[in-house]
């Protein structure tokens, strides 16, 4: 299985407080007042079953998770999520907006907790088998995620980690960044919010004007 | 990672109805009756997070689970299970008998799904590492296995699989038998519960002796 990259699939990924809510809120007006048809989901979740997943990876009452067990949650997860959501709406011609997707778990249980990258490019392509066209990377420094977060109340498993985890986090997000530069938009989330959606709905726009434009000359 | 046999590490495969409960309760008398501590342990399994993941894979409440899912799950669980429940306890000097194990993959997600093999066999030298010294197959042909199970009430959402199913299943099994004489045991289950019990616990008590040689020699 080979990874297929396909035109109508935006994904936005970033740690924590990055202001992922308002991008995607944002992105939705984009798309409504477009006419453009688009799933907004996200990970882990998706579906039924991927959302009982991502209960049990950010519940804190059993034992924690191995790094190996949170990996291949997250990919039992990802590989529902593409099969019952994902592939559906994309076959149907709409758009799919995912908070969050690999990129995640290349970033958190690869670069965050150690896991071998070539072995999480292999589940990819055995489970996944797809990638967005654009991915929007809402990058911040760690003190200032952490400091919008606190304001928000108790914190799951993965937000109560420390902060040389989430370093590593946010540089694994970085690197995959610099790797792919044509399909990462890396936006400095430090800048007010709305400065934020703005960079974020414009470049999906370019997307939008560019994947119509291919079509209309096929 | 390369597979470690463990020497005190015992597991028991096979289909539905194959009996596994009645042979459980011998091999426990003959370790209780022998002096020797031993961890009793199951699969999808053996800790409290592996045991919600297993009623996620079991339960009929939400979507079926894609073969890659349910594949991915497993492991999850057994990754979970390997590190929090049977490698303690082997460290501690104790015995492991565990109501399945990776061969349960092969043969249920492999064989059975048509999942392939190779793709199995990463994800056990990667999360999984360890392998036990001696798997008892408690075979017993489809028909017979499912005439027992009905007697039973209802049936989980692996159990309502059809038949050709699980014939898939039976023969991975005795595949993998083939395969690795020296590990499997492979007893004919559709004898009575007493005969089949009783050639589990001579296999078992065979294992127990070459392993305190083992250990007096050293």
């Amino acid at each position: 299985m080979t990874l297929r990259t396909h035109a109508r699939f935006v994904t936005l990924e970033g740690g924590e407080g990055a202001g992922k809510s308002t991008v995607l809120s944002a992105l939705r007006a984009a798309f409504e007042r477009a006419g453009i048809q688009a799933v907004y989901t996200r990970e882990p979740g998706g579906t039924p079953l991927a959302e009982q997943i991502r209960g049990l990876m950010l519940d804190t009452h059993h034992e924690p998770a191995s790094p190996e067990a949170e990996l291949l949650l997250a990919f039992a997860a990802r590989a529902q999520h593409v099969r019952a959501t994902i592939l559906p709406a994309l076959e149907r011609g709409e758009w799919v907006v995912s908070d969050r997707f690999t990129d995640a778990s290349y970033a958190y249980q690869g670069a965050g907790r150690g896991l071998d990258a070539q072995f999480i490019g292999e589940l990819e392509r055995r489970v996944v088998g797809i990638r967005p066209a654009l991915t929007l990377l809402l990058d911040v420094p760690v003190e200032i995620g952490l400091q919008r977060m606190r304001g928000r109340g108790a914190a799951d498993r993965i937000e109560s980690e420390r902060n040389d985890f989430f370093e590593r986090v946010r540089q694994g997000y970085r690197d995959r960044a610099v790797a792919e530069p044509e399909r990462f938009e890396l936006i400095d989330a430090s800048q007010p919010a709305d400065t934020v959606a703005a960079q974020a709905v414009a470049r999906v726009h370019a997307l939008i004007a560019a994947t119509s434009s291919a079509e209309a000359t096929r």
